[in-house]
């Protein structure tokens, strides 16, 4: 992790008190004290230098995923707690280690914030914590669950929140689960539950919406306040749990021919695989996990339930259960043919085309 | 790479012609052309899955660096040209490898692009490209001379410009770079000349200073049109050269105790060099190499030279020049002491603290 730097260089003093310095050692004395409790997978050299480095086994190689997340189109400040982000942030990037079957060795975490995130305590947040910290709280949480390492990343003032997380991750040659191996015949299976992610920012919304109109003109960034009595329901949005075991247990035990982890959601996510594999696919609306309180669009197209999304061969013995979450066939993997759609909803209807409706920047 | 996620997931289908997928996959063909020129160095599996794969040697560990930039903190739109921030945007991590003396195996490119960025094409630009398009010229040109494929990234709708590059390279064990190896009574070396990339950004400034005069109101994009005799003036700034080549020799000889690039300064960066090593070092104002027509405060502590400063015994055998560039002697490295300040300039006139002066974010 090393500071920033702009394109005027006018020689202005640095203010230890919070600028950037002081923030990196902040950071890196609370990086230092989680990599204390962890046992060290491969970080041979953390933040402090111009890079990390990075060991891995002889027999194995290293998985390498970036994802960004932008205030208001990720996540809102107004909607989201600052150590919700933090979770998610490192979420993303687990759950793609999940999805080739990667055991976490480091993270980089790049954030870009307003001046008043890292320097306002706000009198609404009882314990006057400056926004940054908190963010670190739910990133810290999670990684010290999930025993990943920062080992560094960038820091840098800008108008908008933004947070790139890069997570490294050690598999043995040849058994990461891709996304192009899955081959006709094969089965499809997915863990957990579908659109509880989805669910609970619909009720995110609605508690948005009642709060802002109890409060017109407010433009506080302190988030909502979830009464407890709904927090089980917002926590899948809010702090979705990577399936970091569940993609260990399928890599080792080579059962999935093909892996990708549901982040945009299942139509769209189904519909790489398939790319990918230059396959189609088949899924029984009936045989979906949908989440409790969700429905079935948000089941097929509710993006951030990070769960895994599998393909095995009809021989596989796959479990009911890996890891202690659910396992559950949805569906089948098929031969393209000009005939038919490359993804498919069966229902007690028939079968209809199944097109990717998940979020597509630009668009 | 895989394609970015909102808090929306309201089903909006995708607009191919111009949508992120569609640019992703322009994305994707342009990595792929690259990777077929270049010999892949440890690149097992690029875009198109939930994580790249790296392999490295056995006797190898991976180095691996973040930078960030932001709109309006690191460049300007107004001042930079698309493909000199593309180009920009890699030299930064490039260095930083060159610092650890690693041989750059995969970038990852996480952007954040205004809507208009990679619409519009813009009436003033001659040959019409949009400004991902030219982002995309900078940066796969220096790609392609650095042998670097682009092994994944992120690309989101924000609402300024946001580049997070993220470098990893390989290092034979043992023999990677670090700020922390500098000894009393070593000496201090850098590579080229100094305060070239700030003399350039200064001459930029008036430039564009003028332009505004000339066309008051304008707020175009159109970054400045640089006059042909200006070019090779702002070129340090616009196009600086990361020293990967002098780093991996430097690496390979075993001749230096200590690197770091000089991205923030000399004055800042020797002082994270100092710190890291928990040593002081004095600098001979004399023996800088001060770049044509910059001033001896603009070698001091002006940035984004990326040049490489390094320490070494005085028994090391330090060349001239290493892979065609000047090596220049600029000072020593000392014992901490109370009474002295942990950097010094030494010039005619007696010695005095060399305080760090480079930019730091949220001071």
């Amino acid at each position: 992790m090393q500071s920033g730097r702009k394109q005027h260089h006018a020689g202005k003093p640095g203010e230890l008190a919070l600028g950037e310095i002081a923030l990196l050692k902040q950071i890196r004395a609370r990086a230092a004290q989680l990599s204390q409790g962890v046992a060290h997978g491969g970080l041979r050299l953390g933040i402090g230098d111009d890079c990390a480095l990075l060991r891995v086994g002889a027999g194995e190689e290293l998985a390498v995923t970036t994802d960004l997340s932008i205030a208001d189109q990720h996540f809102r400040l107004a909607w989201h707690t600052p150590e919700s982000i933090g979770h998610r942030t490192l979420a993303r990037g687990l759950s793609d280690l999940a999805a080739m079957g990667a055991r976490p060795v480091a993270a980089f975490l790049s954030l870009g914030l307003p001046k008043d995130l890292v320097q306002d305590q706000k009198k609404n947040w009882p314990d006057k914590k400056i926004w940054l910290d908190r963010f670190l709280d739910g990133f810290f949480a999670l990684a010290g669950a999930f025993q990943t390492p920062l080992a560094g990343g960038d820091l840098a003032e800008s108008p908008v929140v933004v947070a790139d997380i890069v997570l490294a991750g050690a598999v043995r040659r040849g058994q990461a689960l891709l996304r192009s191996g899955a081959l006709p015949g094969d089965l499809l299976y997915v863990t957990g539950t579908l659109g509880g992610a989805a669910a609970a920012l619909a009720r995110l919304a609605q508690l948005a919406a009642t709060a802002r109109s109890a409060r017109p003109g407010s433009q506080s960034i302190a988030p909502l306040r979830i009464p407890g009595n709904l927090q089980s329901l917002v926590a899948p949005h809010l702090y979705p749990q990577p399936r970091v075991a569940q993609g260990l247990w399928l890599a080792r035990r080579g059962l999935a021919s093909a892996a990708i982890d549901l982040s945009d959601g299942l139509s769209t996510d189904l519909a790489h695989l398939c790319e990918e594999s230059s396959v189609a696919a088949e899924v029984d609306a009936q045989a979906l996990p949908i989440h409790l309180g969700a429905t079935l669009e948000q089941a097929l197209h509710g993006g951030e339930d990070y769960e895994l999304l599998f393909t095995a061969s009809p021989d596989a013995r796959v479990p009911r259960s890996i890891a202690g979450v659910r396992v559950t066939r949805i569906g089948r993997i098929l031969r393209v043919r000009k005939d038919r759609p490359q993804v498919a909803l069966v229902t007690v209807n028939g079968t209809r085309p199944l097109a990717p409706h998940g979020w597509e920047h630009f668009s």
